[in-house]
């Protein structure tokens, strides 16, 4: 349990980030904290580096008599943060300074998908270092290390239960990181970062509750519920893709029969299109989008389909949790195939009909890098952590 | 927002309330509150007689010297509390002591299953009266009434999107029942208050987080995160009878297809029957399932499908949650039906596979008063929260 006093360091120094910048009697009106207990803390954030005074002189609004209001906001050349997202023929890496400005971003080809875990973590050192001495960076001024993968991750205890990127099942991924790299590193399932994502920097920001969900090769899902991402008991909650949406349906690559991905993921696409031979394109889901829309009934009622068992996935999300806002999050190609006005229509089709607005659904086509990005605000939210954690030890 | 002060009130009155007894100094230590503000406050729920000093004399393991630690407890007497449930066929109530224990319990047989508001309002007041009298107490005595019944219900306004109770849609219950009814009335959704009942009374006792399925005519959901109700943005969240299970599939009694319940509610049981006409009975599930037992092949194949459609459901709440527990909720005649071994084995087969045990599955085999119970605990603690409210205002 957290002291009162450090949950205070915690509440204070968020207070911090989210205003950007704030004088204390700001802070003490929004976190309730006494004004004598806001100054104290904000000293010792200050001493610790983790925080700067912005404005020496008044601030516009400020009192106009005594002490002077003196604006605080996070230190941004505090710690350098790097976030990385491990995908089947690619990493992407950015480089963050600890408000969240970007400082770099950079892509690297995979030689291949799956790896052995030492393997992998070999190639992140790689991957970390030649991104930072491209800023002129150490590897060893990197606070904090996000680490993205599909699969299932219990991210408290960095355990890769599964991934489509490693070979072997259960892995201490943590530990094995922990040879390679001198920082400490924070794994999750690449979903829930982009939810991580959509919280500071997209379409979840000032918003409390909301659901992400990802849509690339495959599906994803990321549940922010009271600020925080919903993991589950074993952590590997928030489990989307291999939801059933028929009895004892299509084949799935996860060994079961039925899941959302085996209709919706882009090899569930191919493979439709795949029985129709030389007929219809079937190396790539662009090429065979482009043949749809180029008028092909086949090639479109293979996205019809997967459109409308997509559709069902959502609905499914929207009984059970009757959010306040959903974000469909992905790079535009692959929002296109699913035509998102299609596919909200279908939605609103078949939720449970109630006499009120349905739930907020939002689009958000983000970059490549979006998954690097939540990874790395994964890390800054855990270095903070850790940091006044130590700030707390050192005061008891 | 609650300020400190009220926030503390609630804290100790809980503490109270789940130690069933407990000295001031334990409260002081179980809430980080103050021994000096502890004993404020109990002074203050002693004069408003929401507890009692249960032992003047010093209790067991108490000091040996100085004041002696004086046990407390709730006040039982302080509030009479009724929670009614309507279904199809009958109302049932209980009458509860401010403690939770049972005064009273009672079923009424309802002439018509669908009524206008005016009706249920008229209903309710005449069965709460009839349980009253019964027990030799004045309708005008009870504090509070909780009050389930099926449907879409945003119980923050006691407002009725849909229920098949009754015959308008978005129905302002809260404003139709005070007009003849004087105390509070709480209304919510039935599958909540069962998640109500197993949280105070039955097997989420101790458990801040579990989800509840409710299996008898149709199949309900009731999701407790971090000790609250999960209720969704518009109140109507945690709907699982209309989630999808097939695209285009079996007619529902809500106009859409393919919904859970259009497999497994008792109506779709009967429907796939009648198909048959003389040769298997299909007046009612028991007779059904008892032709099933005695060997029929076809009627066995009826409890089969919509078994492995339950566990569909079942599955992708798993997925969903990855909950610590699962609760299965009904009378043991309707969970005989679903072949709990079996279910439970393709529920193994089906959820995402981590090498790590599956959650929980506990069956529950209420009878039929529990409904009626989890409203009456969702009405204690809706009084206990008005009562500390008003003690607030008072002290303001």
């Amino acid at each position: 349990m957290l002291d009162q006093r450090e949950s205070g360091r915690h509440q204070v120094f968020e207070a911090i980030r989210n205003a950007g910048q704030i004088a204390r009697i700001d802070i003490a009106q929004r976190t309730s904290i006494s004004p004598a207990t806001v100054t104290a803390i904000t000293s010792e954030l200050l001493s610790a580096g983790l925080i700067d005074e912005l404005h020496p002189d008044p601030i516009p609004g400020g009192a106009k008599r005594g002490r002077p209001r003196v604006a605080l906001g996070v230190r941004g050349t505090a710690f350098l943060i790097a976030g990385m997202k491990i995908a089947d023929a690619k990493a992407t890496i950015v480089l963050l300074d600890f408000v969240g400005e970007t400082v770099g971003e950079f892509s690297h080809p995979l030689p291949n998908g799956r790896m052995e875990p030492g393997e992998l973590a070999v190639l992140v050192r790689d991957v970390l270092q030649s991104a930072c001495e491209t800023i002129g960076r150490g590897v060893d001024e990197v606070a904090g290390l996000g680490l993205g993968m599909a699969g299932l991750i219990d991210a408290e205890r960095n355990f890769v239960y599964w991934s489509p990127s490693l070979k072997p099942r259960n892995v201490e991924l943590g530990a094995v990181l922990a040879k390679t790299l001198p920082m400490p590193v924070f794994v999750d399932n690449d979903a829930n970062l982009v939810a991580k994502a959509e919280q500071h920097f997209g379409e979840g920001q000032g918003e409390t509750d909301f659901i992400v969900i990802t849509i690339e090769q495959g599906v994803g899902m990321g549940i922010v519920l009271d600020n925080k991402i919903y993991r589950g008991e074993r952590g590997c909650g928030a489990e989307l893709a291999h939801t059933k949406v028929q009895l004892e349906g299509a084949l799935c690559r996860c060994g079961q029969r039925g899941c959302l991905e085996a209709y919706v993921g882009d090899y569930a696409l191919l493979r439709e299109a795949a029985v129709y031979g030389q007929d219809i394109p079937h190396d790539s889901v662009a090429t065979l989008y482009a043949h749809a829309k180029s008028g092909d009934p086949t090639a479109q009622r293979i996205f019809e389909r997967a459109g409308r068992m997509l559709a069902m996935g959502l609905v499914n999300i929207i009984n059970i949790f009757d959010p306040k806002l959903l974000i469909l999050s992905g790079q535009q190609a692959s929002l296109d195939v699913f035509d998102a006005e299609r596919l909200r229509n279908w939605v609103k089709s078949s939720v449970v009909q109630v006499d009120a607005p349905l739930p907020e659904i939002r689009l958000h086509n983000w970059g490549d890098l979006m998954w690097a990005k939540g990874a790395a605000a994964y890390a800054i939210e855990a270095v903070t952590r850790q940091k006044i954690q130590a700030l707390s030890r050192d005061a008891a």
